[in-house]
């Protein structure tokens, strides 16, 4: 091999790539030490090829088209770091074929394309690494893969998306949905256009390749229940509490008996759980084993050096000798969004007359669900006020039914608000 | 290899060695389907053979003799769950030697012996694993390895210790030591001679293990202050709250310019810290890293099964390829306890007479410390009143020396306490 050490193919070379370029340099005596290899970026693909130029070596081949990076000289590993799902398809493809494993922080691409690269890759025994793609510096792909192997995982309940769990933080304090995003926003937790992760696409795709990975579900979203912020109040969250929880942006995949559970969206947690206190733009995982019980993971979700570190670390394992992806638990089936059960908070907003409480818990009581507890503002009569609930177990599907028969009744303002309470396996 | 699989010689049938003999029955499906192999117990050795023999199948080869147990045939693997640091150092010497990867969950050998196992498993290549040996299931061995195998760690600080732990919240409602002590050997939490637990030595064990898996220290207890919780006092909580900090038992291990500084014993963290609201017998660990910044893992620090579950997990890394023990950063010299610098508490107990606290305020200005905060407790005249004092930043040997006049001084009343704030390195 010319130059010596293990080449790597640096594919995209903005913030992230940028941090994986600074560390390789900064560390490079440290990781030596560790990996006994000298990890050298051979080749890069950039857009803008100045900027990319002022971050590289001077003998690093730089070009704008990914497949004279992947096809360089001495490319021993492939770097996917571009995003999307299209050409990092093709570039994952080509680095598969070619026999070169395969690191990348893309979740959109594994949970879009995944089943079908996993299957290239345990055909061809190449590695693919993505510790990057959920959850950034936090070990949550080690841990399900490697720390957990030989224990059964239950359950694993995520704060996966910064900005979401930055938005509902701040709007505890009563900040409102559009202000708390515009600072999130200023603050740089939010993209330009905030939609993959306010409206939980971005958790999803974390989501799915959490459950494939504790479960053997399918790679994709096929069955999940995706929900987002935008629908976040303030009112909610006081009402949450008054009950002893608190509201958070969660992903949730579980073992059920009918089969895995995935979810993605608000959700009440208990003020005393182990994801309560995760705030700000941090994330968590909390994964609850038969063996090893519960175990919590806290740490930043995104940003640049994070996000590099979990990505050098992948580097390393490739080329250390790595492992294949793993085959998965083969678990069974995923279980359509609606029939999986939960206790759930369920708001509505109405007139304060006499005969709504009655009203609406008859609603209730005919669908079979029963109150758990029951929360009504004090208002003066005529004015709208809030029926905050906590609802007894049952089907999801059965909640959705009630909920949207109470939105379609003449004495109900607005949507009403439904979340489901969200508790580890072995709550 | 007759019988097929990947053999396992269990040193140890006790409640760790039944909890893996009991996964290993349980998640064999799974353990298979993720690690490509059957894992099969060939042999074990255990010192009450008919208990022993209950739990295992009847084609395992049992016996009180280690020797035979190794050197049985199909042995691909040793774990060593024995304990103590002799008949367990010649079992891990035979395994090296005869080339077997060993998995051992034995923090008190690789303080004591790691260095020259280390050094024979390398010469050998091969694998020496010991997720167990710290914090249980708690992937803190897996984390600083792997995970963050390209990052520069920081700092490391841990509650390690669960019989710690657990006594240190109980003192927190006001509970006096010994009564939270019988009542954690009432649940379980604490052995029938408690003392490795709460003097300290059994996270000593572990914070050497960290601080030379973080920082590449020499695995040992030179230069490592070792303190535990017998002279704990719920006043010392009180006080400590008053100044915005909880009592923890704290194992650190830090990177400072001067050297690595590791140090285990009570300490005072923030109360909002990450590691303030980590109670009763959990474990957590906070790795503070330059790229990834801060991580908190927390989970179940001992018990059967959550510790089988990271031994397990150990076996299924040797029978997949494994790594061999990693070299370590190198990063330098151990810091001798005294010369590493922190901020302090100080807590004097004297007779609330007006000139007192003039005479400490004025000790500790002549040793060149300054107080940060000072609380004093209202008393009548002539009753021991506490002094409790927040110290700003100085050489421990300082606060030490400062502790020790004063409790030569005959206006004091027994001992003073002085114990560290220990904060994460970016703080």
């Amino acid at each position: 091999m010319s130059g010596g050490g293990y080449g790597i193919a640096l594919l995209g070379t903005g913030t992230v790539g940028g941090g994986v370029i600074e560390m390789l340099r900064d560390n490079a005596g440290l990781i030596e030490r560790r990996c006994g290899k000298r990890l050298r970026i051979v080749s890069a693909c950039a857009r803008n090829l100045d900027r990319a130029r002022a971050k590289l070596d001077g003998d690093v081949l730089l070009t704008s088209d990914w497949r004279e990076a992947v096809g360089a000289d001495d490319v021993d590993a492939v770097v996917e770091l571009i995003g999307g799902t299209d050409a990092a398809n093709d570039i994952a493809g080509a680095s598969i074929a070619q026999g070169k494993p395969l690191v990348t922080a893309n979740k959109a691409l594994l949970a879009t394309h995944g089943e079908t690269l996993l299957a290239e890759a345990r055909a061809g025994s190449v590695p693919i690494l993505f510790e990057a793609a959920v959850a950034g510096c936090i070990p949550a792909i080690r841990v399900l893969r490697d720390s957990l192997a030989g224990d059964r995982i239950d359950s694993v309940l995520g704060i996966v998306n910064g900005t979401c769990n930055y938005i509902l933080t701040r709007m505890r304090t009563g900040m409102e949905f559009s202000e708390a995003l515009a600072e999130a926003s200023e603050l740089g937790y939010a993209e330009a256009d905030p939609s993959l992760d306010i409206d939980g696409w971005d958790a999803a795709h974390k989501t799915a390749i959490i459950a494939w990975l504790a479960f053997g579900a399918p790679l994709g979203l096929e069955g999940m229940p995706v929900g987002g912020v935008r629908s976040a109040e303030p009112a909610d969250e006081s009402y949450a509490r008054l009950f002893g929880y608190t509201i958070k942006q969660i992903a949730a995949a579980r073992r059920r008996p009918e089969g895995i559970e995935s979810r993605v969206g608000m959700a009440l947690v208990g003020s005393d759980s182990k994801l309560a206190g995760v705030d700000d733009n941090l994330n968590a995982v909390l994964i609850d084993a038969d063996a090893a019980g519960e175990m919590l993971l806290v740490g930043a979700g995104a940003g640049a050096m994070p996000t590099a570190s979990a990505v050098v670390s992948d580097i390393i394992e490739a080329a250390s000798g790595a492992a294949e992806a793993p085959p998965g638990n083969g678990a069974g089936d995923i279980l359509p969004g609606g029939e999986a059960s939960c206790e759930a908070y369920l708001r509505v907003r109405c007139p304060d007359t006499q005969g709504v409480v009655a009203k609406i818990s008859a609603a209730l009581a005919d669908a079979g669900i029963s109150i758990e507890a029951m929360h009504q503002n004090e208002s003066r009569s005529g004015e709208l006020t809030d029926i905050a609930m906590l609802l007894h177990e049952a089907k999801w599907r059965t909640f959705e039914g009630i909920a949207a028969k109470l939105a379609g009744d003449d004495d109900v303002s607005g949507e009403p608000v439904l979340l489901p309470i969200a508790v580890p396996h072995s709550s």
